[in-house]
């Protein structure tokens, strides 16, 4: 329940106030040299308070292998990492013992477990993601000829009015929203502080391109490539839809106007099928966009109800973000590498 | 590759031009009588040929148990089932050993495999589905309490303009289309027909609502319910995107306006979760939408490729949906089901 | 719960007085050429009645394929077989509904699921290892320079008083009882004669050895090759035991005489590690043994007791074996066979 | 490959002289009470330095949590755990570096991922049975019913000429070696001694009864309880073979003696079925051995080979068990606990 991977196989444990979280990458294939610097600079995309658009919290996010690397390549034996929680305060959440923040998953947690840890989010927190971003940077070299770029294509109403070939994705970390459309990211960094500002939160959406993943990589019938992928990111906290390709557009298109046709090279004109075919990938560009809702806590007076039925009005406390998007480019990525390099190896096993 | 489901798993086996198809069904509990004509009824809802506006390939779609079931009881044991192809024509493909058709998965399986069943879809046909509606009729089965409702909300641009509460799903099945609103049915009927009449084909969307399925299933963190709904759903043929309660909408919205305040009695006032909250079913409605393409095989001539790289003009041939939803409005909800009982099972070891 | 294998997975269905029994091998590379009539004769080594030391009841056990072949070779779908059960006769059976047979699973399967298919053994019947061999020799073929010999070692008291490697395993087929020692398959066949006469059953071993299986197959840590191959056998009706190499004998050994020291080549002098370090292959002969049990259906009268826990007296009827080793051995080499083929396909994902 | 079990799931990570080891624990129902103490305990038992006839090497083998567990309770969240490796010295091992010790795992390691963590045994040393005891010690507080008694019975030559049932399993603990009959025991420590002061090692053997573990844990057909146990414990390092039951000596007999006879009660007379028929519990102590080889590390020189294929001689250093046996008790306990723990949550969806 707490692994994702058939082959390349991330196990993961931690709550928001323990002392640490970390996890347990197995399969990773041996003599892997990794970069270090590179896995604390995806950490670092994610981490908190990188910016005036995310939560001021503060979280150094330093990441400690224990096993499974030996001078700096990996051994084939499972990796064991954790990650310290230096900025936990459990004191901050003893007002929520009782209480069920709205759309938040404490009723569902205490319903389902019959108990909860209520310091923060728990296990249900995204911190946990910091766990993935870590398998994910490793999945990112295990596949150093895979690019993966995600982005920021929409907060709330303000989106990129452009197709993604026509985007610079050099430009993504050029500003805190990581929109690589310069014009729109400063509407969007307005939009955020305003809400900000208002005690509010704002959804978004992350568009994500991956490039020259090579054709093959999936495995019908029940483990297509944008099945498991949308398990993936599905995964991610505030996600509330994906789709690929053409996606919700395609539903209203005719088939004469949406089919791909190919070109002798069996590349594709178009490429509505967003690079994958029958679950398969066709080694065309792998496209997907991934909607967030807007975060559930706010920094205004809410009605809500304690663990007796009683209605309560919840005052939120802490610091937290305004807009989830810009700080879960990083995560999006993470996830598309760990099911890419999945795929990868399972791909090596299909042919005589 | 060919399994879905942890506990409750269905393995299933088939081309479309074999001599069958069919399943196992593991992790069924014993002592559940089984309904044989509502699994029929089932396939007869799916199967090809039942209306004007579907295919009018006929196909039997009778389902035979081999094992698992003893006096009309589940045993425990696996339940193993076969579906006898009655009307394959392998001639019909013959053209199209050598071609790849646009969108399909001839690519991406020749590709990837080094050789291909060209008949047909071969593994990769929507003939695979009438397996996934016999395990989903049994799961229904084994959720007997829980309304699972799947219809057709759009048909290209025409779409239900009503919240799903404001319509009467016994009237789902009063037209051919799968569409409780009858006007809107009628308009769906009549845009299909005129597609048909084109020789193309068109894409639409499909809305699911699940009701009275209980607090607490799903299991964080990777195998939430949305998520593990979002992998079935995406297993579908042609499905491109899928979204849970208030789904790509909730990416303009903003907190104070998205998030569902409880009721005393732990229900919400509003369900934008869409009935899930961290992965894990809070009691309302289980809401979603899934947005399948239009069908690739149309019967127009098209510009293509062989697996020399020449271009071909490629003529359809047998006969084939001209829209896919009302199909697989059965599918959607055996999938749903599926998913549904195996978290019941799971759920049952929550708990000390 | 019915499959087995990670890559390589047998999904299996079928109860001994159903229609048919039958399986799925999910995960068999595309482009196998399969050799059929090898896969036939494989499953006549295992049939009843090939001789007078097995069971007289007659089965032809022809399997037929339904699906994942295409041409004479694999596709990489998934691959459905069944065998019709043709002998059946449920009312040989009827006296056992309330019954329960002593060292059968009659009670434990009653007293787990609440009910029991109670035709033969059902579910718990060996005629599902039919299904096994199947699979078994589609992995022979995947492992084609791979050499798996299993003989019948002992039988009772008699027992081969040579070490392996003084065999000649071409002569295993030469007599009934698959003993490639023919003094002691004599002495082995006349002892089973003579129990068969009394109404009884007898017991032994079967020995295995595994030649050119390469360098590298098995992954630590709990996916060790023995415990792996230790699980498939003991998965086998009637297996009460297993050891490799030097087995319960290295519990009375020192290490100064059990290590294998090394030959400058990597090959070890001698070879009490059975093929396996740590888990993994190490190139010598794979060699275990694995003891049966004698089969629980005897041919006089048994006291027992029915589900109302009254006594009763139990006639056995039917035709049944005397002694499953000699019809075991193909058993041992499919699962062998199957265990490896798994692990041949996870190592090749085990290296950058 | 790191992990063990379908629903209790432990995962697991690291070296003998990486700075710790740990796992992760998912699956265990919200709601265990731990007793810290307990699990403590049982590490205690396990670790190196507690007599004259174990390694002298210290380890305090202190664990820590670090999820799952709030306020002394388990909340359904994966359980984070992890053990410092406070006494590894690598300089001990340098001398190892291109060196590979007969029967140990080096040659296979470095032969199957190119590279080695030649620092003790890595990835394959005893080490991590450590967090086995952790995860074991949990599934005996799940299962707070069963007992799980694991005893020597024999070293070397010397055995405990008595049925289990003719012991005092209270008497275990009460001398180093951990067998209940106490003049057997004397026998076996001077055994150990004597093979001590001459710098080799030697195997044996070690018994396991379980009682009051109810009626129906175990998942035919590749899960049967057995087949399962023998899994388990056949990861266990040094382990050669396992029997149930009547075990070897069953090949022996005939079925008129080896069937066990039933009482009216459902128990049964005998029990050389091993309290598991069919693959599942019958209510019976469940009863197997396990074999264990001589430790491969002698205090002798051995010749040995480089990995240049070079002859050298090996002289061994540190410290080390001269018989693993005594330690490996409560390691036999704890893959017992965890495999009965996962067919006891198993068995709760069994039934509908």
């Amino acid at each position: 329940m707490n692994s994702i991977g058939r082959l390349f196989c991330l196990t993961t444990f931690g709550e928001s106030h323990g002392d640490s979280i970390g996890g347990i990458l197995d399969g990773c294939p041996a003599g892997l040299s990794l970069d270090f610097e590179l896995i604390q600079s995806e950490l670092n995309r994610r981490k908190p308070g990188q910016s005036t658009i995310t939560t001021e919290r503060k979280e150094s996010d330093v990441v400690k292998f224990h096993s499974g690397i030996f001078e700096g390549k990996t051994t084939g034996a499972s990796i064991g990492f954790s990650i310290v929680n230096s900025n936990q305060n459990s004191k901050d959440y003893s007002h929520l013992k009782d209480s069920y923040r709205p759309s938040h998953s404490d009723f569902t947690y205490s319903k389902k477990y019959g108990l909860r840890d209520y310091r923060g989010g728990g296990r249900s927190s995204a911190r946990e993601t910091a766990n993935w971003v870590v398998a994910g940077a490793i999945a990112k070299q295990l596949l150093s000829q895979v690019k993966i770029n995600a982005y920021v294509s929409s907060v709330g109403p303000v989106f990129i009015d452009k197709n993604y070939s026509e985007l610079d994705f050099s430009k993504i970390e050029n500003n805190t929203v990581r929109c690589p459309d310069e014009a729109t990211a400063q509407k969007m960094i307005e939009l955020i502080e305003s809400i900000k500002s208002e005690g509010d939160t704002v959804g978004g959406v992350i568009s994500c391109v991956v490039q020259n993943a090579g054709i093959g990589l999936g495995e019908p019938i029940f483990n297509k490539l944008h099945a498991n992928l949308g398990h993936a990111l599905l995964s991610i906290n505030a996600v509330k839809g994906v789709e690929f390709g053409s996606g919700f557009c395609a539903s209203e298109m005719r088939g004469s106007e949406h089919n791909d046709l190919f070109n002798t090279d069996g590349t594709t004109k178009t490429n509505r099928s967003g690079g994958i075919q029958g679950g398969i990938s066709n080694g065309m560009d792998i496209y997907f966009r991934v909607a967030f809702k807007p975060a559930s806590t706010i920094m205004q007076s809410q009605q809500s109800i304690n663990n007796s039925g009683q209605e309560i009005a919840l005052d939120a406390k802490g610091r937290h973000d305004p807009c989830v998007v810009p700080r879960a480019v990083p995560i999006i990525e993470a996830m598309t590498a760990m099911v890419l390099a999945d795929f990868y190896l399972l791909n090596r096993t299909s042919i005589l």
